[in-house]
């Protein structure tokens, strides 16, 4: 079967690679109908991810259909249309059982990393029974692909850890897919003011029609950007600032707007440390979180999409057939220029 | 009247200064008779906190009895005693209403801050309602003093920021009278383990007494101090680290111990940034909090006081009396030579 | 000056009353310009709240405009526009400082229960500094009326204590103006299904047009409800369930149609025990609430209404002139045949 | 092997049964080495739990050893000692997710109850990866038998429901097993004062030395009981009651004793509904819960005995053969008689 492989050197590759098979009793294999390619993915491309091997498939998002499930997975069998999310959990570690699934013994962040992706015909899930979902009928897959990762992530990450509550005024620096995310799904807390910040006008543009109040372009700084923000929150800041970028200076901005009893999410994936103002935070009263996603709110997001609330599907902005995956990386490796939001991949 | 005065260049002179008088009709004027001194008195005395005024009167702790109410005063008259909070309060404002007293708008610390301190024969009170509390009977006012300011902050922006809960495994970095306070009021929540850090081994002996499990000296450095507590905790770290030291080796320490999915409670009065390794932290779902104690939890801490589950005296090692004020400073600013925690000042 | 007075016997009467006057440092006078009624107040009109004494002027919500401060006033003056809450609170006391407004120790409901109400030219606020709220611009005065009550109970009695959440199936039992307030503010956390239960079907259609997802009228008894509500989720029952009515057959249909997990919040005022289905209830893990509205939530509320998130003016059908205050009241109290929700009062 | 079998008509007799085989993939059996005797087990032989079927063997709590693993089992293999929780859990079904393991889709209370329980020789567990716990060393297997069940059930249903927390009035309605495990872990949050009240002297007794610091004999009835205990709150009532009985009388008085802002918290097994004081209640801001217990908080207590902070051993006063299990029936039967707490079965 064909595989999209990271080569090393910024390359990746769609050739051969072996067919997956059972290898656990809970294991399930699925074969794709839909994937995507997640910012991650190109952290990977890039090398900023140095333990995931050269020659591994990529990709930890999509819908498919089981082929074949482990003598001890119950809740599917051949034939079911199925969700995948991000993060493999066991459900019954310690981990699991707080919710921490992003930190089970023997799960977390494995497709595409230590173990098989799903930019692949076909893909070996571990623990079927806890990792996957039926998928709710009458909906798109496309929609559906978008909860594999990047809604849960800016939801648990950003929203639920940022405290967004009616009324609060919230900031999101960087509109990425997971920044918009963030954006959607902040207003199912009905804030009363959700400022949008990055360095490119279209994405602030699709902010603005996502639901943002205002938007803040941070090219010409920190200091620039500090004042804009204050200045559209009367000097107070803001109660929830989520980090949804990853680079210090960004994290920088986020110390700088937070407004006294605020909380700073961080969505965002870090390669470097960044400097915390604790000579200016330390009588605060604020709280900075981190977060690898958990996927535990997935139930609760198909929910909402089944009943109309949220519509992830604004995101996607370009489609590719799975044998035209590595354009589908340069669009969406370049995806400035291209306007690119989420790109969706589709399997014959 | 005499008072302690900030005379800059690291010095405090007890001197006449004014008696101070009503201001607004919400004030009462409180003659001292029980004070201490706190460490960041020492950092005003030492040029630290600049914004504080040269020839200010110092202290924000003690007990005292009312010698005059203002008008719209309404709990308490002259002749109560009373136990003085660190912070002020007006229990109305925004903030206050939020729990977040140390930022009333307009309160917060102001004693021997931005107005005359407990350091001194009398001092004003403004917000007199909802800054004072009544004496309970019965008990020792030396042992009140520890409330005004040390157990709050131990307590809320350590134990209660951090999470400490039955069973968790606690580390409190610093073993000053601040940590040694988180260190008693943790053991209200049952803690399975409580790890004392600090570089003073008497400090550490005490720690012992009080209740710690463990305790590691950290003044071999940040690797070593790492290496002793995970192996202390299996390897995973603490789900509850105590700052209580203010200085970035002692914050990098803290975020090295801390466990996936724990609590970075910063207590410490910091006077620079400090690295936040948000590369090996942005994907361990932990919080970091700071706060400036907000003196809500005081009428809870009197019960348990009362009710004889705490012990505050027990951090009291020196007395002085109020004309001996300069060398108490002398004490406390050498407080490891003296095996000194907490000196208490007693008024005629 | 003229005042709505409760002359008992089920009668009301708009007659002479005495001006009020400053009795505390801390009290304002209020020259209203807006009223409403209450159900509190009809509760009252026909004896069910038989500690308000006869001869007291009703009413508990309103706009106005300072007439005169007290001396102790700091954040009011002659001539600012006030709304007022319908509970006074000191904000210093234990209560207060809790949340709990309402236990306030020198405050709680008094206004038109204890003490002068609003529905007379002029009223008396005690603790004026926490009990008004500066009227924001841009907002309609008759929309602002809503939040001195029917709202900030809507939100606190129900959907805060109700755990409303995103994707959550929430049903709410009485579409009066309080369940009807409730509906609307239920929304700011977008749940996933809203189930109106209520006997009239005028009320059942205002409330799909406020965004219920599904009615159900129970004018046919407990049973049939129930059998209704849980077809309509599947057999498994609401996650939140609110009363606003206020009888005991209303508070057993919403203990019979709880979900496992769920929280039954009342809102309605009681009269009577009701029956505890504890034999069924035990092992099924359900949260009962109550509570007597605290306005804690007041200024949020402002923001939202303010941003336009929420529009409390739907509620309002009716609009009198204080003259006409008698015909109001036979209006109100026969709502369901005027298609009467919240009946507006302006004064001259 | 031998079983203790429900025959009906107040009967249980230690007779032979067949022994239990593995059934799901999941399932292990266990040879049992301890057991004991729940309340819950007397109500079964009393026909006061209809649904569960004559000839069922009895019995949810215990230790012993895997003779047996299923083949999708991976934490536990033959010759593992391990502790069995009263309730089963699948750990992935969404209530399991939840934390409600009480109501997961596929277990919940199975043991001695729908299927073979753990006073026969041998029992069957579902799901053993999910419901079973390695037991730590150098703790006395005897001890760990109260943490199947009792432990769980008072510190889940009593302690956290009630939120009992650092210096709260707590009272405790019942003094037998459950409500003194609930006594002695509700001061692992240290409350300021535990009120035990119970009929027996002999149980109030034991509850001094466990740690009530008051004691109320309710065998005068509900109005003497709550004059008693309003007394010794100074005329508030309590913050957190815990009902440990399950009959009305006994809720009756957990309502009448509970202070503005309180938690009922209901542990007991109720047969019947109980009055819900509306009238007096609906602006008292109070909450009830129910619960089931779900065992969630076994390894944190686990840890807690470990650590050596409680000691579940206290409550054991008799120790029985398991051939001796029908006089142990009978003893426990005649608790108050015999000044029975926990009697303890060992197996040959």
């Amino acid at each position: 079967m064909k595989g999209l492989v990271y080569k090393g050197n910024n390359v990746v590759k769609l050739e051969d690679v072996p067919e997956p098979k059972i290898i656990n009793s809970g294991d399930a294999i699925i074969k794709m109908t839909r994937s995507t390619i997640c910012g991650s993915d190109l952290h990977i491309q890039h090398g900023h991810i140095p333990y995931v091997p050269i020659g591994q498939t990529l990709g930890h998002e999509g819908v498919g259909i089981v082929e074949e499930a482990g003598p001890s997975v119950k809740k599917f069998k051949k034939g079911d249309h199925v969700l995948i999310t991000a993060v493999t959990s066991c459900a019954s570690c310690d981990y699991c059982r707080r919710g921490m699934n992003s930190h089970c013994r023997t799960g977390g962040w494995m497709l595409g990393n230590s173990t098989g992706g799903t930019q692949a015909e076909k893909v070996r899930i571990p623990h079927a029974d806890s990792s996957l979902y039926a998928l709710p009928e009458g909906i798109d897959e496309s929609t559906l692909v978008m909860l594999s990762d990047i809604f849960p992530t800016g939801f648990e990450c950003g929203v639920l850890n940022g405290k967004v509550a009616p009324g609060n005024v919230v900031a999101i620096v960087g509109a990425g897919p997971v920044g918009l995310a963030a954006l959607i799904t902040s207003q199912l807390y009905s804030p009363s003011q959700i400022i949008m910040v990055d360095f490119d006008e279209n994405r602030l543009k699709v902010s603005k029609a996502l639901g943002a109040t205002d938007t803040v372009n941070n090219a010409s700084g920190v200091d620039a950007a500090t004042e804009a923000i204050l200045k559209l929150t009367n000097g107070v800041g803001c109660d929830s600032v989520l980090e949804a970028v990853g680079v210090p200076a960004s994290f920088e901005l986020c110390q700088k707007i937070l407004a006294p009893g605020g909380t700073l999410a961080n969505v965002g994936v870090h390669g470097a440390p960044a400097p915390l103002l604790l000579d200016q935070l330390w009588d605060r009263n604020i709280s900075i979180t981190t977060r690898l996603v958990d996927t535990v709110t997935l139930p609760m997001l198909l929910k909402l999409v089944v009943s109309k609330r949220i519509d992830p599907s604004l995101l996607i902005t370009h489609k590719f057939k799975f044998s035209d995956m590595e354009q589908a990386y340069d669009t969406f490796g370049a995806a400035a220029k291209h306007k690119a939001l989420k790109v969706l991949i589709e399997f014959d």
